[in-house]
């Protein structure tokens, strides 16, 4: 069977309005019976040996021209391969096609049908992704093999149930931390701030500056030179990152999530929804890393964070914040990415 | 027992070097019978209750003061709690001291033998670690929250194996990878260049831009335009990275390593050093990470490519490419790091 490719799109006869669209789900069709077929979907047919030609062109033909992308073709394939119908985001092919590159049916339903089960975005590993066109859709990233990962990407709930008022108590600011020589022991016991000094004997309790910036911000805890000087302290040491860092704190831990230190993950936070206290712990649901708003990743370093979140059975999120206040009252948008085995 | 402190050395007496230098290992012994005591060995005599005050400071006073670096006390301490008598790298201390900050000796030797277990750099997860100053040293990097992560560095053996040579082919450029739609069946089950179109069918195989720039320099691989096309198309979608990603991807085949992306690991490559074909292959051993010379680490992304790479077997290996011309002939610097428990 022939097809004919006019401004962009391929048109078949009826013959293959039947034999694609109505058994398989492959195009769109048109009101003379026939069907419109996008580029990716031609290539597909042909690359199966189920259409012999493109006006004149084969499989290899039409990759290598500019009018089939070859990572649409590749995750087009998996997809198929898979065992899933899927439509090019269109608008003449589906509803709110704006934002992702394919329209993926609930395996046994196609376009006829209702159901969406993935919106996917399409990248190569070499584009960057930015965080804006991300949470609503799935995105296909085709590396350089030709290998494609797949990552859902959500907008997480933030709250939890951890402890965060503790009674007063005062501390002093070292180079980098500060030392509560005589904490109530709610501090570290319930609420989970700090570390102490020694495991065996924790009378004393350190806190890290973000900690115990906010500490001190809310009154809980008295620093000589006051909470200014700690927040000071994490910009020297820091820079504006810390400002960043201590929005994202602040908003947990005002959420009952209990953030530590996810330095061991490569992150700056492993957070906890709920504790009760420190003796009956569990392990921290996920990893948080922080980044300005306007991020836009690197697919590699997505991978990467989501990988090893994976490995150790944690979910990534992701936290943009917006213009900071003194670290204080920042807009933060939250995004979770995983990954999906479709 | 009290100690006095003197243009940053503590000083004790007689008592002091028998119950502390010669029992335990603090310490160096001084011409007079006394012994000499680093900041941080005093801050930890303190913190036990083996020392009384230093000039009249406790444990608390010494801390806070600017003799004693917070990080280093930490690192100190814990090294001594896994039972390791050390010195801090000091030229009256011990030899070779440049470019670390403690030396540790085997479990049961101290200060009054020649082994050394490990030569430790302290750093705070605040700090760059310029790549220059690993290879030799193990690191001891500090969290916010005082928990340290140590990890070995070393200058690794980087050789292999693994087929390179295969039979003539040519090849067809498509905007981000190439395709030998007829190649000899060598070029991906002996040699692992490429992945098959269709694993099914193995009839096509497709190339990184990185492994048909190679084949294309070394002349196995023709394709329109010449090599020259292949190497261009790599910078034009990657920039400079694509050159020093080509260095590396070169030694590594040289050296008879096969190096496959590492995207989903968040690395450059995955390698493999005895690959003899496809069908028998095992896991790769190592990831490798590209760097420009003169890289500096952030201690968070280093813990990340660490931790990533142990909970999936394998090594992570750092390479950094120095002026590169034309892909070829760079000088590249190796670097080893994995987790290390002392």
């Amino acid at each position: 069977m022939d097809a004919t490719l006019v401004d962009g799109v391929v048109r078949a006869g009826h013959q293959a309005r039947e034999r694609f669209y109505d058994s398989s789900g492959y195009g769109r069709p048109v009101d003379d019976g026939e069907i419109e077929l996008a580029p990716v979907e031609a290539a597909y047919l042909l690359y199966r040996g189920d259409l012999a030609s493109v006006d004149g062109m084969g499989f290899q033909s039409l990759l290598g021209s500019a009018v089939v992308s070859e990572v649409d073709f590749f995750v087009y394939s998996d997809l198929r391969s898979r065992g899933f119908y899927l439509s090019p985001a269109w608008p003449d092919r589906v509803e709110n096609a704006a934002g992702c590159d394919f329209v993926v049916y609930p395996r046994g339903k196609g376009p006829w049908d209702d159901d969406v089960a993935y919106r996917i975005t399409v990248v190569s590993e070499r584009e960057t992704v930015p965080a804006g066109t991300l949470g609503e859709c799935a995105l296909a990233v085709v590396d350089e093999e030709s290998e494609i990962s797949y990552f859902r990407t959500a907008r997480p709930d933030v709250s939890g149930t951890s402890q965060t008022t503790v009674p007063d108590t005062s501390g002093e600011l070292l180079a980098d931390r500060v030392v509560c020589w005589d904490p109530p022991a709610a501090l570290y016991e319930q609420a989970f701030y700090g570390q102490p000094i020694d495991e065996q004997d924790p009378d004393a309790v350190q806190l890290s500056l973000v900690e115990a910036a906010y500490l001190a911000d809310t009154g809980t805890l008295r620093v000589e030179d006051g909470a200014d000087a700690v927040t000071e302290r994490g910009r020297s040491v820091e820079g504006e990152r810390f400002d960043r860092r201590l929005a994202v704190y602040e908003t947990l831990r005002e959420q009952g999530i209990a953030p530590k230190t996810g330095f061991k993950f490569g992150a700056d936070f492993r957070t906890y929804a709920a504790i009760e206290s420190v003796e009956n712990l569990g392990h921290s649901e996920r990893l948080v890393r922080v980044f300005d708003a306007g991020h836009a990743f690197e697919a590699r370093d997505l991978a990467l964070d989501v990988r090893l979140a994976h490995g150790v059975r944690k979910t990534m999120v992701y936290a943009f914040v917006g213009a900071v206040a003194d670290g204080r009252d920042a807009d933060i948008d939250w995004l979770v990415v995983e990954r999906l085995t479709p």
